[in-house]
C-alpha cells in the first residue's frame, strides 16, 4: 500500500515540491481540456465557465485525490480526471457562494467575481453547467470500471447536495447570523469544506480499491484537514489583507466563526490540533512519509505564510505556489 | 416492439385515461419517497426541496419516459425512478428560472415561487440539491445494469448543462431581449424545453436497449413535441390568465417569442405542424396506437382547454388532469 508508482505528474523519488508542481501542471492541463463547451451561439457561457474554472486556484482537491491514489499504490494518473471533476464542483460552489444572495463578494482570486464580470443570471447558469459537467467528466473516465465511475458520481453528488456542501453553506449563511457554539460551527465547517476533501480521498479509495478500514481512516484524515483548512480561511478573512487572499476580507464580519467565538490564539491551537490528527491518520496508514503528508506540509506552510509573522513558523513557499497571491482557496 | 407489458402504473388494455392517472400516482409516490433528506439541523432545506418537487405539476417527463419504455416493449416500472430523476432536474430548473436575476417570477403552480417562500439563498441551494439528487437517484436504480445507469447520468447531465437547458435559458434571457428570427427562437426553445423531453425518451431507449434508428426517431419525436409545448406555453403566457396557468402571465412582455414574432394564428398553425410531425414519428415506430400517442393527445387537449375557445377543439380534460389549475408546466 505504501509502494509508489512512477508516473507523469507524481514521480516516485522526485522531491515533493517538484512532484506537486508537476501534478498541478497536469491538473491545469486537464481542466483546460475538460471545461465544457457552450454552443457557438452562446460564447458568453463558455467564457464564464473558463473564467470560473481556469483563473487560478491551488487545485488542492485534485492534488489530494492524486496523492492519495499514489499513497494507496495505484496510478495517480488514473485519478487526474476524477480529481478534476471535484474541482469543477468546487469552482461552481465558489461562484454560488459569491452571489449577492449569499456572501455578496466582489473579489475572488484577485479578480472580479463571476456575477460581477458576467452578470448574475450567467453566474448561476455557469455554476449549474460546471456541476453537470462534473458528472459528464466522471462518466467518461474510460480507464476506470463502470462500477467505479458510478460510485464516484454517487459520492460526489451526495457530497455536493443536501447532505453536503449545500447544507454546509445554508448552515453557514443562516446559522452564522446568530450566536453559535464551537460544535455547531465545526459541524458547518465539516459540511462546507470537509465534504469535498473527503470526496478527494474517497475517490482515491474507490480507484485503488482500498479496503473499508483504510477508506474510513482516510475519511478521518480529510475531515481533520478540512476543519484545519476552514479555520485557516477564517483567520485569513479576519486579517483584512485582500492582496494576500485574493478575495474580499471581512466577509465574516457579524458572522459567528471559530475565530470570533474563540480567541485567535485558540483558533491557531485548534488548527495545530486538527493537523496533528490528520498526520496521525497518515502515519498509521502509510508510515512517516507519504504524498498526502507532503501536501499537508505545503498547506500548513502556505497558511502560515499568508497569515504572517507571529502566527507560527514563517516559511518561504513561493516555489511551491508561484501564484500565491492569486491562489487563495 | 409494440408489445405492451402489463405492470402497475401502466396496465395494458386499460383505458388511456386510467393508465395515465395510475402512472402519475406512481410517479408522485416515488418522488415523495426519493426527495432528498436534509440534515436534522437544516429542516428548512428539506422543506424547500419538498415544496419545489412535490407541489403539483403534470409530471410529463416521467410519464413520457414510462410511456416510451412501455411502447418499446420493456417494463415501464423500470423507468419510474429514471423518469423521476428527470423531474428533479425539471423542478430545479423552474426554481432557477423564477429567480429575480432570471424571470423574476412571483407565482408558480398557484403558489409563491421558492425564492419568495424560502429566500433567494435557499432557492439556489434547493436547486443544486435537486440537481445532485437526480444523479444519486440514477446511480441507485438497482434494476438497471451499471452501464445503463451511467449512460443515463451522462445523458441527463449533458442535457442540463452548457449544451442543454443552461444554454437554452441563457439564449432565452439574453437573446430574447432583442429582435430574433423564427429559427433562433426555435433553437432556444429546442434547448430549453426539448432537452428534457429528449432525455425522457432517451432514457427509455437506454432502458429498453432500443436500436440506434429507433432512438433517433424517438429523439425527433421529442424535439417536435418540445417545440409544440414551448409554443403552447408562450401562448398561455400571453393570455394573461394566471388563474389557469398557475403562474405569472405577461412574463414574456418585451421578449421576442414565436408568439410576438408571428401572429397568434400562425403560432397555432406551428403547434399543429409540430404535433403532426411528432405523431408521424410515433406511427412509423409503433403504428396508430401507442402510449406516447395517448400522452400527446392529453397534452394537446390540455393546452387547448387552457387556451380557451376559438383556439381549437374545446375538450373537457378535468378527468385527465384533476389539478389542472395548479399543474401548468
Amino acid at each position: 500500500m505504501n509502494e509508489h508508482v512512477a508516473k507523469d505528474g507524481m514521480k516516485a523519488g522526485a522531491g515533493s515540491r517538484g512532484d506537486l508542481a508537476a501534478a498541478k501542471a497536469l491538473v491545469e492541463a486537464r481542466l483546460a481540456a475538460l471545461v465544457p463547451a457552450a454552443p457557438a451561439a452562446q460564447p458568453e457561457l463558455g467564457e464564464a465557465m473558463r473564467d470560473a474554472l481556469l483563473s487560478g486556484g491551488k487545485r488542492l482537491r485534485p492534488l489530494m485525490c492524486m496523492a492519495a491514489t499514489a499513497d494507496l499504490g495505484a496510478d495517480p494518473a488514473s485519478a487526474v480526471d476524477a480529481g478534476s471533476a471535484i474541482e469543477f464542483v468546487h469552482a461552481a460552489s465558489l461562484v454560488l457562494d459569491d452571489l449577492p444572495c449569499m456572501d455578496d463578494a466582489a473579489m475572488r482570486r484577485g479578480r472580479p467575481t463571476i456575477h460581477l464580470a458576467h452578470g448574475e443570471d450567467l453566474a448561476v447558469l455557469t455554476a449549474v453547467s460546471l456541476l453537470t459537467g462534473a458528472s459528464e467528466v466522471l462518466a467518461d473516465i474510460e480507464v476506470l470500471p463502470c462500477q467505479t465511475r458510478l460510485a464516484c458520481v454517487r459520492m460526489l453528488a451526495s457530497a455536493t447536495g443536501a447532505q453536503g456542501l449545500c447544507a454546509g453553506q445554508f448552515a453557514d449563511l443562516r446559522g452564522g447570523r446568530g450566536p453559535r457554539d464551537g460544535a455547531s460551527i465545526a459541524a458547518a465547517n465539516d459540511l462546507k469544506t470537509g465534504s469535498l476533501f473527503r470526496v478527494s480521498v474517497g475517490f482515491a479509495g474507490l480507484i485503488a480499491q482500498a479496503d473499508a478500514a483504510t477508506r474510513e481512516r482516510l475519511d478521518g484524515f480529510a475531515r481533520s484537514l478540512g476543519l484545519a483548512f476552514q479555520l485557516m480561511d477564517d483567520l485569513l478573512d479576519q486579517s483584512g489583507r485582500p492582496s494576500l487572499s485574493g478575495k474580499d476580507c471581512g466577509q465574516d464580519a457579524g458572522k459567528s466563526t471559530m475565530v470570533t467565538v474563540f480567541r485567535r490564539g485558540a483558533a491557531e491551537d485548534q488548527i495545530r490540533g486538527h493537523i496533528g490528527e490528520a498526520k496521525q491518520c497518515l502515519e498509521t496508514l502509510f508510515g512517516p512519509k507519504s504524498r498526502l503528508g507532503d501536501l499537508v506540509d505545503m498547506i500548513v506552510a502556505h497558511g502560515e505564510a499568508l497569515r504572517g509573522p507571529g502566527m507560527g513558523r514563517r516559511t518561504t513557499v513561493a516555489n511551491d505556489l508561484p501564484d500565491i497571491q492569486a491562489a487563495a482557496r
